[in-house]
């Protein structure tokens, strides 16, 4: 890293980078980036120069030496780099419909992290995500592997147990989103609250809140109680509820403590408009239409309400603070190494971690209620079995992960809805139809 | 027991109760009861008089010098026990009606033992079982509660955490029909078969099968994926799947495997037969009909029809060996100690034990996969919470019960289910009102 | 095992070999041995030969068609055996003298088991055992080996982590001395007394005693506070210490707790009289003599003075229960499988079990207290480090071996004792030198 | 603490006391200490007010207006208090001798924290500290509880379990002792050298250490290898023994691993000069000396030969972090919060932790290897019976601490031992006689 950093990012083409772009430069005294590359496939190879000119748009605009590569060739990208970030899609927008679609249509949340949505968009991915770690190893050993593709659990889960990879990591923008939610809450800045998570990923819990060497965790379930969600109207935590859990769970709970009252606004939503997907796949169209132009030199407004802003951020405070030792706590997902006892000692959680030029280590978090742990235990025999899945391409084992996930409920809809995906994905299902 | 043994049946007005008669006169020999006392209460005096005759003239006709009791005293009955049979059930079947027509009005099961319709008998049974425990303490200190009401796992879970008790045993049938099925299968006698169970009351799993001091459960997973279920059509377990899984549910884990199936047929029959409970009130009817018939001098065929059969033959066997200190391995309810990692090590288990004098001693059944332990930790802090709430009376805690059960799966469900039941069975439930 | 069973006994030229025919021919009603194959190394022939000789005139006396072979022909005896006894002793009992020897003369205790002496039996032992394990895979796939060499946890540590062998138990004699011991103080058949044993082999300690139904541990406490040690006047358990522990150590547990004691004792008596192993070869010596004589045809008395008794008669018993399946308990060296909380999951521990054609299946003996936690997870972790250096004739494993011991207490002692026993050994330590 | 901090040190009149005054002066800008409650009892009434003045001569000579306070009345020193530190020595050195003494005449190292001796000065320590955590919920309960007085382990164990307080934290110098060494060895500054501590106090080891985002374990090991004792010629840590165990044990190991090189020195070197205690009082004598000079305005430089320094500087650095909310990284005592796998979840452990404004909060630290598991868990035992024994006065379960100590090691020695010591701090257990 003598001269500067290299970071290759795979999946470059993607919306989302510009945000990226923009958190690289914002940091550029503390972190210097000297190269940036953007990788992507074939298919993706227009919006990628879209994204790339636009890239170098801001670059040249901040007055940086930053250079920014676009390339279909991965392995020059991953030569030497300091770190990888994958943000990656196999089967675009397009796949994702189908993970929605498919379940909807049979009565059952697809949903794209934790239900059978997520399966197979892990299923997808996973042996990519493998992929790149072995060309890591062979191409920038000491690079660190910095994952937003969700599912995040599954693939990190992946990682950890496939590939011989130590230094990946795991991002998502739940917990910053809850701190800020909670700091709001409490009218305080970010700093002065301490906030605890643990569990998994999507499955995260706020386990303690302190201010001022105060626990103020009770004031602040009271507090999340009354917050009524932002998309489906009338829906809000039971005070009750939330004060016997002890701890406060993240937005993806209500998939399956309200899994009825999801459900039938997703079906009552997917009629009127298709699926959440399809919405964003119009939105990315646009974006992509302000990438094009050529007056635009920096990231854009309408980028924040794509969903999963916070992202990039994330990932360049992550990087930085690696690359400075600077040891401050941040939320990400990897090997709890015993802080969550209900975990085992090797697999993946998220919870808050202090990052260290070693990367990051887990602090204690407390304990996670009893209450809870049925939960979180199905979510991460979900996440193994679905990774096992994911690099043997067996059938019954990818059955397991449909019948052990709380939202399939069902045997019969679970090999229908895995029949039915199978084939849909075919083309990116290579390691199902060797076998056949 | 110098000069026999004297056993106190609370409930023993129940038509189970000729079973129970006729297993202690079959093991007089070896368990020479001189005193069984049938103890019921106002509302059940006429059934219990009912019973207590038939029980005489099958005593007579055995020609055993046992004594049979009547008797609304329950303290009385108690005293200087030896053992003490519990099968009561508060606010009779017609509590259990409710408990499975208003689940069942929001869509939902009821499920009399894990699910809410459980909850709610675990709420009205746990008060008088914990209270049977403190007059037991007076009375007859050293006596065994043999416990085969259920929820068997919430109510031994809330003796075990609520009482001071440690004789104290919980039975349920489901283990040794699974045990003779089994033997079926395999064409083998049932003392040629050893089986091995864990998990809990209901939730229970067979976790290996040996013949001949090799391993065959490769070849019974194969046999039990085709069976199929008996009351209703076309719902198998599929085979890849228990492969996968590589333990064998027991048939009320259907109730979460194929949720959707289960529901969809019990809406179905509800429409055209009303519940369970109903045509169970209507066989009873029946039933006492026969027993008052003064010609009858034995346990009426008809008996076994009426489901839960085994159930007494379970408890005099139980009996019998501590009795004897026979050590022969029975499944039975009770503290864990070690022998299932998944739980706490004080925590009620339903596995495989040799029966001493001194009690059950757990016995290891090896390690339950983790596919399944999301489950069962789900359905522990589900006993948990339900008999904290039972003792407490506490609204919430009784809520966080329904929104941890599996089969709940809607706050607004589980909110307007919880009061309506509260509401229903206001009169068995005064630890909830007391409060207000 | 249709046509009689075949027991093949490595190290069938020891003086025990006896006492195992006499057990097999008491046994002969339910245990139908029909061929019994004492296999010895070249160098005992010659005792191979008296015992065998003696075995036969037994045998004949008994008149059962049992046979016997003498063979130096390991193989030949493993082939198609149904249970396989190891009471071998590389080096003979002139390697045990150098055992001992040498660390006394540094000040140190040897200890055949679980000191340094205990050691370096396991570093000549635990290759043979392993290679015993090869062959029984290849020419007796079913067979259990029932191994009573020492150090008996050693070595079960290593069948279990460095072959692939299940069916293999380890047995000692000092759970079934107790458990007399202990009937005899409460005047008591040994059948009345219940009682459980947890740890590990020559760390043993019991946890329960319950006669009747009722717990009198606290009873028998006291009691074996008072018992006076055999060999060594004046040591005695203190009382107060005992009932503070709550636990009944076994006389192995001396070395730890009163090793000053031992260690005057014992280097007084080796001034006088040498080292136990001298003592011991001489009386092998008389009995060898004895059973010369072609007009013995029966068990000597004088074998019981030999110290180990029942060893023999505790391996006969455990083939015995698991030819028939008794499923009755008895206390070997086995898997542990989450019964002893203490031990993982997969480590070797001794404690009750019941003994099915299966083989050994652990029951719950109850909790050791923290207080002996420390020393037990030292010999634990002794015994591993012992087994890898064995394996692999690491010198600094075995140095590790040695520090971690608590008998040593010493590095520069560790050091010169592992070096001067290294070399003493030198013949039966190839992996040691295969490496310089 | 709006009006800055008030500090109040039990046991003020110490020697150590300058070097806490002039840890506060050099923080004065992050920590403003505005009073400082020096406490001590009668018979340190003479050398309070020498230290007492020193401090004043050393805040006027820094400018600051920090106010020094001497009393008698610990409770009027408590009110209000921020912070309190405690350094008090029961019985003061005259006790520390016979806690050396007694355990050498018998051929026992006597060892101040983890020994005989150790366990005597927890017996006088633990009521008193105790005492002063029963008048902060009075007094001040915010406020933070920082000892240092020894043995830490024990007296924090015994805070954790018998007193209700929270906010207690244990410091020791070992760590930062060793990790300068560490620093000093790879020619790093310490900022740069990222190292983990996991264990007891006095017990506890370096699990890992990184440069520059690299593991360097092994490379540290290799160095520590050869380091030799400061205090005793020839003894060093055997490389081998070092690289099988994997990770860094401290100065106080070699009690254990050395433990007969270590008692030879010591009764060498009592029979020479006393024991080590006798010389402290010496050279405590020699500084009071010193301190008496009204010229001297500062911290002397011979203080840092006393032994024990950064202690003080300690105390001052994670007082300063707290205030603050730094998050920094120091190694404390606290509560483990499952950190350690090793050890409970609720018990004290000493490892790496941030500091924040709610206190410590431990960080993942890896595992220990299972050959140092069993000291530790003797330790953390013996830690725990001490601590049981001071609370409750019982003899018997002070002779169960002896037996567990791994340096005891005779049960007649633990006896007499045990007995001489009760009997010359009669004075100091007042809870051992009561009962009598
Ligand atoms: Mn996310
Ligand atoms: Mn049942
Ligand atoms: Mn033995
Ligand atoms: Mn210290």
């Amino acid at each position: 890293m003598s001269e500067g950093i290299k970071i290759a990012t795979i999946g470059g083409g993607s919306s989302y980078t510009p945000e990226l772009v923009d958190g690289f430069i914002k940091r550029y005294d503390k972190l210097p980036v000297r190269e940036l590359w953007l990788v992507d496939i074939e298919e993706g190879k227009h919006k990628l120069e879209i994204v790339g000119n636009l890239a170098r748009r801001m670059v040249e605009k901040a007055g940086l030496p930053m250079k920014i590569y676009t390339t279909l060739d991965r392995r020059e990208a991953l030569k030497g780099a300091d770190f990888v970030t994958t943000q990656l899609r196999v089967g675009l927008l397009d796949a994702r419909i189908k993970d929605e679609r498919i379940p909807l249509s049979h009565g059952m949340l697809g949903q794209e992290t934790n239900g059978a949505g997520g399966l197979f968009k892990g299923l997808r991915t996973i042996p990519v995500i493998l992929d790149i770690c072995k060309d890591m190893d062979e191409l920038c050993k000491d690079a660190w592997l910095v994952n937003f593709t969700n599912p995040v659990g599954m693939i990190m889960e992946a990682v950890n147990r496939y590939s011989g990879r130590k230094k990946a990591i795991g991002l998502c923008n739940v917990p910053i989103d809850m701190q800020k939610a909670i700091a709001r809450m409490l009218n305080r800045p970010l700093e002065e609250v301490y906030i605890t998570f643990g569990g998994l990923n999507h499955m995260v819990f706020v386990t303690g809140v302190y201010v001022d060497g105060r626990d103020v965790m009770e004031e602040v379930i009271d507090l999340w109680g009354n917050q009524s969600v932002k998309n489906i109207k009338g829906i809000e935590w039971n005070k009750g509820f939330l004060k016997q859990l002890g701890v406060i769970p993240c937005s993806y709970h209500r998939y399956y403590f309200m899994g009825k009252e999801y459900l039938e606004e997703a079906i009552e939503h997917y009629k009127e408009n298709g699926t959440r997907a399809e919405k964003v796949k119009k939105i990315e169209e646009e974006l992509f239409e302000l990438y094009k132009d050529v007056n635009l030199k920096e990231k854009p407004k309408q980028l924040e309400q794509r969903g999963g802003a916070y992202y990039s951020d994330a990932a360049c405070n992550l990087i930085c603070s690696i690359y400075n030792d600077t040891r401050d706590i941040q939320v990400v997902n990897t090997v709890n190494r015993g802080v969550l006892d209900e975990l085992e000692y090797d697999e993946v959680a998220e919870m808050n971690c202090i990052i260290t030029k070693n990367g990051p280590v887990p602090v204690s978090v407390g304990k996670l209620p009893k209450a809870v742990n049925g939960l979180l235990q199905q979510i991460k025999s979900f996440e193994i079995a679905g990774a096992k899945a994911a690099v043997t391409g067996d059938y019954d084992k990818a059955l397991l992960a449909m019948m052990i996930n709380p939202l399939v409920f069902s045997q019969s809809h679970a090999i229908t809805v895995l029949d039915e995906l199978l084939e849909a994905h075919k083309e990116y299902l290579p390691q199902f139809y060797r076998k056949q």
